[in-house]
């Protein structure tokens, strides 16, 4: 019976799409069964529409014959699944080809997109055309879809970091193949559909964020205006209990403006992870890597416990009054706070031998961590972060990076706090120790992603080849999960393999599910992601 | 079988709230009835809760006997319904006594209120702590609710003018009597859940703004830090025409964040709206204003066609930095670019005359008007600005003014568009027009809500015991907003005589009404507000 409903869906999607846009050949399908976890989730077929049209007739077949359909925008969610589908048995609805930006506006720095449309092409489209705005962009991978990035609720580094509040006017088709258009974009050449986002009425942004109630297949997204000068900082603090008194010195610049970008603090296996691979031959093959070998390692390679980054925006006056200020709050809190614009950046990769004589930097090795950053925050997308992914890898990261392909094993958790030193320091030790207790390294990064909420990114890289070590990270992605939770720090995604640790049972958990009853009768759509089925509807799907 | 319903869930609200708490009697009926427009709907009753538990027993014998309720909180909705509820024949559920302030926290800068906390009541309250932080506050009213404000989206002066924007965490009563909490806030103890507002999973808050869908008993408020200095700045627009290149100017210092309040620019019939009632003597009791005779007073009173005012926010070398940039953007587009700081309006105030002597500048008037507006940038509520609604009044205004009481004629018309010269000016020349030839006098706001979006408000003031000049008033209001929809202009708000002129056909409409049917099955709360009846929902409700 199933078979004969996926049969007959997959001969509608064919004659709907053509045979090249429905595929079905088994190396393909294992290839994107496969992501930096195991879910052992089966894939019968990835169909690949081209238009909002196709994506609502896809959605119209799937909904007659019962099939659900889970789609991906560019498929590079690694960490939270790839392109792995929440559940078993889900037909991947790749949306890649949709890759148009459709709409541009540089006075009003604005600029509509399709979900294909990935971070390189969008930096691409400006550099082109000399454009003077800015993207936001994550150091995920350059070809990370900004629709797929925006609606999980992702972040960057420049003053538009948070990317969901940075956004507005979806073109979304819901999962009965209808499709509408939030705030203004639902009356006729609404001037204000792509400035304002709330329309009138209810909003409806949020449901489709986070959610298995809709497919995004257009959004704008706002861009910032190029600033007359950009400045980076960068600082560290040598001590792990230093985050404490810094982060309390960081919230009244962020809350008054000062700091007007969502800047980051690394620890220091982060810094490591991002600087080279597991220190195999110093440990002699030994995991985890201990606290006191990870000390020598940060003081050998001059960083510290922890590692700040941010940059300042504006006219040069309005740049060095931020400076003054920064300075005055990090005074005794960091050591090495550096200052770094474009000329000093040139001039440091040109002469950097000299000036590492000069100053006692070691800059070299600091500029190859500080270059893509630097970039990032100023909305330059960037590969490198990815190299982190190949960590406990025993080969060394190819050119054509693919974590999905390499077995890079990666998972993600990320509690949010309220921008406060006792928080940040709850969440590190908490975390340092049980994931050094679990056998692997505490990466974390803190960002000061809003005016008051830290954003803290923690990643448990391991590798995927190694028998027993998929079930070894889950365990302590789970328990570290579950003690975050049990402490006040909820995550503000999650990955595929997680998604049932959030949710509750009561009234909330019923609206959701209420909701997908109404908007998804037949449960075709993503079933299981964010939102739990239906009770109704899991009597009424296959 | 209507009266026996209506008696029997009377009786059951006062079994659950006690007779004092539930209002039969005319004359309280009849002065709730009475807004700054005529609807002829009917209350029958007014029940007032004074605690989430009892609002979500309300609802549950609303939901009984197939009662309809209409929820306010200050019930001062001005010029968009005051208490008047959506559709006649609704209890006024009154959430006035749910006053309580029932979190606070100056490091991280928010508030935690319930519906009847008023704006006079939190600023009060921060004085009364000594709190460095300042709320955002609207011209509408000091009694005014927060909340009710926030969910109907209106907006202030400062850099929180966006109110819904700077909300987070609601607690709502769903109409069958659940209750849930939005964003982290579903979680235990979750930290994070009054700083950060999308919590985890579709995010909902928004299905609770302009809607019905719910009715929101508490929500947290973030609140800004007080800068370490405050600078005022006013401005004016000889002529008409010069809107167009001074949002233009604009535009790029609040893109770029030298402006980061919602500034004001006001029309010259909205100054006088502010300085005065109509000027029947100087017209002979001839109505309406024409262009002519404004120009004449204008000119006498010294104040532009338009005329701005914003604040500037941040340190001293911050906010001298903006001020430059300001000067710079501003030069040749505007005459009269001033400056105003604490210092300086305590000396003007007590040497006022003096001051007009060595500056040319007509103080004393000027003062009356600043002096609100000014504190409104500093989140300072004033009742000064609803004595404008007592604009074709022919006596003044009382000391306890109650628009409602004493039959002023108000009608809001709130228009969006992008911060473009050419459409404020398009907007305002299409306003004037209309407005003038049906015989009202057009006063217009436009305010530089966000980066991007250009707020305009415009009102139709006239005197409702005028026999017809509710209907032409109506007229007037129903044509802009058919015309502005015309040519791209939509409402970010509507009042409740025009919730239906904004309601379209086709799939959007139909998620509405399918999430209103989902929510609220028996249609018990606010029917037809923001969102048309269902058609399902007709047919079981009453």
């Amino acid at each position: 019976m199933v078979d004969f409903s996926l049969n007959t869906a997959l001969r509608q999607w064919t004659d709907l799409l053509g045979p090249d846009q429905v595929i079905t050949g088994k190396p393909s399908l294992e290839a994107a069964e496969r992501g930096t976890f195991w879910t052992g989730h089966s894939i019968p077929a990835i169909i690949r529409p081209a238009s909002r049209n196709e994506v609502q007739d896809c959605l119209r077949i799937a909904n007659r014959w019962r099939v659900p359909v889970y789609p991906i925008s560019s498929g590079r969610n690694w960490g939270y699944g790839s392109r792995m589908p929440s559940e078993s048995g889900c037909v991947l609805l790749d949306l890649g080809r949709m890759d148009r930006i459709v709409d541009f506006d540089e006075g009003l720095g604005y600029v509509t997109v399709e979900p294909g449309v990935t971070q390189a092409q969008l930096y691409a489209f400006l550099k082109e055309r000399g454009s003077k705005l800015w993207m936001d962009a994550t150091g995920a991978s350059v070809h990370c879809s900004l629709i797929g990035n925006t609606m999980e609720r992702g972040f960057g580094h420049t003053p538009y970091g948070d990317h969901f509040a940075h956004s507005c006017a979806l073109e979304v088709v819901l999962p009965d193949g209808s499709a509408i258009e939030t705030g203004f974009g639902r009356y006729e050449a609404a001037h204000a559909a792509p400035v304002y986002r709330w329309g009138v009425g209810p909003s409806l942004d949020g449901l489709f964020s986070q959610s298995n109630f809709g497919i995004v297949t257009r959004m704008t997204i706002w861009l910032m205006p190029e600033p007359e000068y950009f400045q980076a900082y960068y600082f560290r603090c040598e001590e792990a209990a230093g985050i404490s008194a810094l982060v309390d010195a960081l919230r009244p610049l962020r809350m008054n403006g000062t700091i007007r970008s969502a800047s980051h603090i690394a620890n220091d296996y982060k810094v490591l992870g991002a600087l080279q691979q597991y220190p195999w031959e110093a440990t002699g093959g030994a995991t985890p890597l201990l606290a006191p070998a990870m000390a020598q390692i940060r003081q050998a390679l001059k960083f510290g416990a922890w590692n700040g980054s941010g940059a300042l925006y504006g006219t040069r006056a309005q740049v060095k009054e931020a400076r003054r200020i920064l300075r005055q709050a990090l005074k005794g809190r960091v050591t090495r706070l550096q200052f770094l614009d474009d000329r000093k950046l040139l001039l440091a990769s040109t002469f950097s031998k000299l000036y590492e004589w000069c100053s006692g930097w070691n800059l070299s090795r600091t500029l190859s961590v500080l270059k893509p950053v630097y970039g990032l925050m100023k909305g330059i997308p960037t590969d490198r972060p990815l190299a982190s992914t190949y960590w406990r890898k025993r080969t060394v990261p190819p050119a054509d990076m693919n974590p999905d392909r390499d077995q890079c094993g990666l998972l993600w958790c990320s509690p949010v706090a309220p921008i406060e030193g006792a928080h940040a320091q709850r969440i590190a030790e908490l975390t340092t120790d049980l994931i050094l207790r679990h056998g692997f390294e505490p990466m974390i990064s803190m960002t000061l992603l809003t005016e008051r909420t830290l954003s803290c990114i923690i990643s448990i890289g391991y590798d995927l080849e190694i028998p027993g070590e998929d079930a070894r990270a889950k365990a302590c992605c789970h328990e570290l999960l579950q003690r975050l939770g049990e402490s006040g720090y909820y995550s503000y995604r999650l990955g595929i393999g997680n998604m049932s640790a959030m949710q509750d049972s009561g009234p909330y958990s019923e609206l959701l599910q209420d909701l997908k009853q109404t908007l998804d009768p037949n449960g075709i759509l993503a079933p299981g992601r964010y939102v739990s089925n239906p009770r109704k509807a899991s009597a009424t799907a296959k």
